[in-house]
């Protein structure tokens, strides 16, 4: 059997070498590539695009895995068979001209989102959005699904998830997150002492490098640049790529978008190099990806203790400019909770409620019970009952994210779920590990990062990212852990009485 | 028949995209890439350059080829035609396992060459050269010629070029150069007034983008990077992109290399976008490429009437730095001849010899009238024949140069060819427009780009260098208008006697 899981590792490693590319090709198109090298990038990337399709629905691969799946194989490679297996499958199931489809009417939603939004023209958008969503519903179809068709898309992002049961998490959540939004509502507004500052731009970069350092990235297998839009790129375990983005007035900005693409950097360094182009070498959900760049922009980024270790960093790489600020000011001002229009600037605690607002219009989206013409009003209504603030207008409503143009339905919960396992994992390391905050305190990183590596990161898919939650917490996803943090944090900053919010 | 044209054009837009790609992942590898990142880059490259290859060769594509060169096609989907031909002939003919078989050999030549140049080690590198040419000597084989083996290998470089016409024209080159050395020896050293001064680098950064900016290149179509060793990359005509290199203590270094470069890039940038992907949207030769930046870094960067453009720029970019330089001295210091044991580092006037001393070793090795083991001697032999400097040891020698170790042959000749085309399209440009010398005083260099635009790089490879060099001249490739330019410019900065070394 060994000379047959050979051809398939060889199989796949063409498969790593296109991907590979595909990460650079994007990953250069967010921050050099000169504003006209795009068409012929956009060819390039289509390319590849389907010559790893081409690879990955093989006939003669398929056969292979299926004798590979009969064969009695060490446990290792099995699951990378039956993880290979499942996404083949996936490709094999939607056919071509739907895949084409998709590339082509997102698109051109991409382009329409990208005017609709800057105009504030919702109808110039709603049509396209009304093709992508019945494109997605048709891929639904075709993927096939048990109760409703988001599972199908939710699968994508989330392998084995279930869209009832995350509902049900998120409805605790959101019942328990409204309650807390107004107890601190009615502390009153915090003052941000961080603003009206100058933060000049290297000092911005020294300082993220200094922080992903002391995080534990591996710079001779990664670099940080700059881009509109912070992301990351995992070209390979060894070829890690972030980027952040700087603003002169605003410090917290560049910082903790650093540490949050940071979680993520040291996440795909983490997966483990022998099984590199293969399943267990690769990122397992989402959802736990989003828990790793989580777990150190909030859990350890915005904690009290974590400034005991960054203030003196600042003091020196922004000399006299925070003279008057100290750690327990720092650290109320990276922690102001207001409630607010825009997801991506919401704070911890507001936040999960913008998820949460999504994940509803999606699934009723796909099960055809909201129109797409429908969707401007039901996200003001929402907007106002859950966060009590209404949308001036669709720009900065239901037109603020790219996502639904690159048809990305069921991509949303995953940044929640990433909170909710962030906080479950960072209660159990603190639980497991001696002395943690003392040590985060004088910026000792690497206990952390060595419990994420053996829980999280060595396993790459060997497991879901359920059953990996249990193994490293002992105990299935819940957001217990996530409203402890939330309530003991802010119940102190904002001096909130004990007892009834935590109910 | 505009049915196959369209699946020619198809399938070429395919090899388009890969090879697009394979230029973003070698431009990264050496400008960006963490070090680490090698490996899997390493892998990338060679699966892309499999996909290019298979596709290439395939015997469908073959056929197609045939039945296109068969029909009725208009005269530039006939030189398409034509020249893909020529590059599929050339694929076809070298057995699949000696492709593979070079690779292997090179990288491990590469890695022997940079230890045996660092420790001076000729006998640690020699046996891998002695493979790599006895490969290169099949290859030569495989690729048939018909006077001796160099043709097939320079064939490649420079297509339709005669090893024997080259020599021929080159062994004039040589009659005259050296007297012209011996007579500029004789006038006496010459001191260098730029060096001991100190050239920030952002400022030479700035510099070199203003340069380039006015020579006409597009930066929405490119870059500059920096890199160990500046180099062009063309992903696409409308992404270009350039490094240099930058040292403190040696302005002309950044700027040479950078217009260097930049006449590469124009090149590019000048390529028809309607031909992409196609030979008629491809530079012809590298002797035509090299024509194009030896053209804006020595016949126009270190020209006289240049440098009344550049020292203003100079003045506000280093200030103070350079007050006691005027503009004849500016133009003296950057045209000091002496002869030196480094190519890369060598003068307008000895480079030459460089080459010279270089195609002939290489043709000896390739006919088999010199053993490998004899080379270190050889050219200690020549150096001071020609040159009459002495290499102290091998790694000033014949260890120098990277390119055997990647087994290229017959690409060296591509540097003097480029000097001379460079000279000879030069003089007939200067005839064509009228007052460029005051025009680039000026820093107008539009019209001298306009003018190369449409003699070069509009064709593409719709003729043969040699045709193209008939076409903008008038008249073949020769020496003279080389030598008459040295003769002109040397003797002034000299203070030659006339007459006697332009007999």
């Amino acid at each position: 059997m060994s000379k047959e899981y050979e051809r398939y590792r060889e199989h796949m490693a063409e498969i790593r070498a296109l991907n590979s590319a595909q990460g650079l090709l994007s990953w250069d198109q967010e921050t050099y590539m000169p504003v006209d090298g795009l068409s012929a990038r956009a060819e390039s990337r289509a390319v590849l695009s389907g010559l790893v399709h081409d690879r990955t629905v093989d006939e003669g691969f398929g056969d292979l895995l299926a004798a590979l799946a009969a064969a009695d194989l060490d446990a290792t490679s099995a699951a990378n068979v039956r993880e290979t297996i499942r996404d083949r499958d996936r490709a094999v199931k939607v056919p071509r001209e739907l895949v084409t489809e998709l590339a082509r009417v997102t698109t051109l939603a991409q382009q329409a989102w990208v005017k609709a939004r800057e105009t504030d023209d919702w109808p110039l958008f709603s049509p396209l959005l009304a093709e992508v969503l019945e494109l997605r519903r048709r891929q639904a179809d075709a993927l096939g699904y048990v109760s409703e068709p988001y599972d199908a898309l939710l699968d994508e992002y989330e392998p084995g998830a279930d869209s009832e049961q995350i509902a049900a998490v998120f409805a605790d959540l959101r019942a328990q997150l409204i309650p807390l939004v107004a107890a601190i509502g009615d502390a009153g507004p915090r003052e941000d002492v961080l603003a009206r500052r100058r933060y000049p731009e290297p000092a911005q970069i020294e300082l993220s490098l200094r922080v992903l350092k002391a995080m534990g990235f591996d710079f001779r297998a990664g670099r940080l640049d700059k881009s509109a839009h912070p992301f990351t790129t995992g070209i390979s375990a060894r070829d890690v790529r972030l980027t952040s983005h700087y603003d002169e007035g605003d410090l917290a900005k560049s910082l903790y978008s650093t540490i949050h693409e940071g979680g993520h950097g040291l996440y795909e360094q983490g997966l483990p190099l022998a099984e590199a182009g293969l399943p267990l070498g690769e990122a397992v959900s989402l959802g736990i990806h989003e828990s790793q760049s989580r777990l150190w922009e909030n859990q350890v980024g915005r904690s009290r203790v974590f400034v005991d270790w960054l203030m003196p960093q600042l003091r020196e790489l922004f000399p006299g400019v925070l003279d008057d600020v100290d750690p327990d000011g720092f650290h109320r001002a990276v922690n102001i909770v207001r409630p607010s229009l825009i997801r991506i600037e919401a704070d911890e605690v507001t936040y999960n409620l913008h998820i949460i607002l999504r994940m509803e219009l999606e699934r009723a989206l796909l099960r055809g019970d909201l129109e797409v013409d429908d969707l401007p009003g039901q996200w003001n209504e929402r907007m106002a009952a859950d966060l009590g603030v209404s949308p001036g207008n669709d720009a900065e409503g239901v037109l603020q994210d790219i996502h639904w143009s690159f048809g990305l339905f069921g991509y949303f919960p995953t940044y929640a779920l990433g909170n909710l396992y962030a906080a479950q994992l960072f209660a159990t390391a603190r639980d497991e590990l001696d002395g943690l905050d003392d040590r985060i305190a004088r910026g000792d990183f690497l206990p952390l990062l060595e419990w994420m590596r053996e829980k999280i990161h060595v396993h790459g898919r060997r497991h879901t990212a359920g059953e990996l939650c249990r193994l490293a917490t002992g105990r299935d996803l819940d957001s217990r852990p996530f409203l402890d943090h939330l309530n003991r944090k802010f119940g102190a900053l904002y001096n909130l009485p004990t007892g009834d919010v935590r109910a």
